[in-house]
């Protein structure tokens, strides 16, 4: 089912990459192209029929009528003036971008059609190598329309994402960031810190849970420093409650209140079992 | 090739009945008897030939050549007495519990030939019915011995220990405790508070990160409670640190230091990205 007729993907990494394989693979567009700064990546991109044309020069993109931004929250806030400069005026815009407050404001300013997205997808891995148009497929995608986000806009890239085989919800973009924040943002925060803190000669007894709770601090540092600043206020305040959480631990151990420590470890443990990931 | 004539393992849940399975498979043991309080448990470890015998009576494991301790700490810690009293002079005893000071300082004084043992394997999930005589290849089995450990006693107990796959590597108590404060104890901590404080209503939208980072939350509430307060002192500390490492990062964050927070997230993705796990 074709849904566009010239897709351009803006960065072609681990997500801008699964994309153009997906939409290639199910034939929602007649013709999608790329963009991405390093020459071997379009390489890749062409060589894996991700895309059919890709070029160095954003000027690429300009007679697109789809065109997902899918590099760092950073980029695509620096990348969005040029490209509302290109774009034909009825061009549909959308963005793959971990916080949403600050860019649904600047780029529904901008594009008449855009239409936020967080898709929940990937891994701690990055690029067009690991990029894979299955890793949609279970997922979640978060749209975040605003009051003048245009319908017809959204509901393209709402069946974009429906085709892909993730589930559709929609969220204001502060609900999104406030929720991400607590789900994901806090949970590499986590593990950027348990690697940070743990002396450098035990690593060498890490096991199982130390792997698990660790991988997603192999994540690209740059990409996570432009998450937690673009998000700070939530972020500053999901780290605070992580902070009592921890006190609150640390005081039961430190009482030797064996019935409290159960009860808190307890009540952690019936929720994770209740979770369905 | 058989280093023992009678085994006893007291605990026959997933490493106690790991071990079973794999000596009986090796050959290691003429005979490897269990004690459980759950006739259940007992019926499935027959059953699935991981014992010759077993009993929810202690009385059983009276003339074995070989005990192991593989019941929570604080169980290890109560039952000891008992045990000492029950079996023959010169049996080997040995544990595997997950913290050691305490253990190995009590455990010396009632076993004359005790080695102090703990295999870091395992899962967050717990019981007979996850045994698997496989979990404890290429994994890595700290022995404890102190002044007082008999030489051939832990010759013995470290065979044992090869046999099964493992790499065996021996620590002081102290040190033993130092460190898995800092590589185990602590991210079960990290784990149990993230799962404590994320509000319920968000739960819906974890993906594959928050997953990982909380797998460990699963773990048995009582058995982590009784480790968490077993190693009291090294955990608080470990724990301090993480918060020190979280304030670095909020800091980073708020005051906008994009240069610092990229600095400290390269350092934490850098060593991650250096274990080999």
């Amino acid at each position: 089912m074709r849904l566009f007729n010239k897709v351009a993907i803006v960065g072609t990494g681990l997500i801008g990459g699964s994309i153009a394989l997906a939409i290639k693979k199910k034939g929602l567009a007649k013709e999608v192209i790329g963009v991405s700064r390093h020459k071997k990546t379009l390489l890749i991109a062409r060589r894996t029929h991700a895309i059919d044309k890709g070029s160095q020069d954003i000027n690429i993109i300009k007679d697109a009528d789809l065109v997902v931004l899918a590099t760092p929250v950073d980029t695509i806030l620096n990348l969005a003036p040029k490209v509302g400069r290109l774009i034909r005026r009825d061009c549909i815009v959308t963005d793959v971008g971990s916080t949403k407050r600050e860019i649904v404001s600047r780029l529904t300013r901008i594009f008449p059609f855009y239409v936020g997205a967080h898709p929940m997808a990937g891994s701690q891995n990055r690029g067009m190598l690991h990029a894979d148009p299955g890793i949609f497929k279970n997922s979640l995608c978060i749209l975040t329309p605003v009051r003048n986000t245009d319908k017809k806009a959204q509901g393209k890239v709402r069946k974009l994402w429906l085709s892909l085989g993730a589930e559709v919800i929609c969220l204001s973009p502060d609900e999104h960031d406030k929720i991400l924040s607590f789900v994901s943002h806090l949970q590499h925060i986590a593990a950027f810190s348990l690697m940070e803190v743990v002396p450098r000669q035990y690593l060498q007894f890490a096991a199982g849970g130390f792997r698990d709770t660790t991988r997603i601090a192999a994540s690209e540092s740059e990409i996570w420093s432009d998450i937690f600043l673009s998000n700070r206020k939530n972020i500053i305040k999901s780290i605070e409650v992580l902070q009592l959480g921890l006190n609150k631990i640390k005081s039961a151990i430190n009482k030797k209140d064996k019935k409290l420590l159960d009860k808190i470890l307890k009540r952690a443990k019936l929720r994770r079992d209740s979770l369905d990931l």
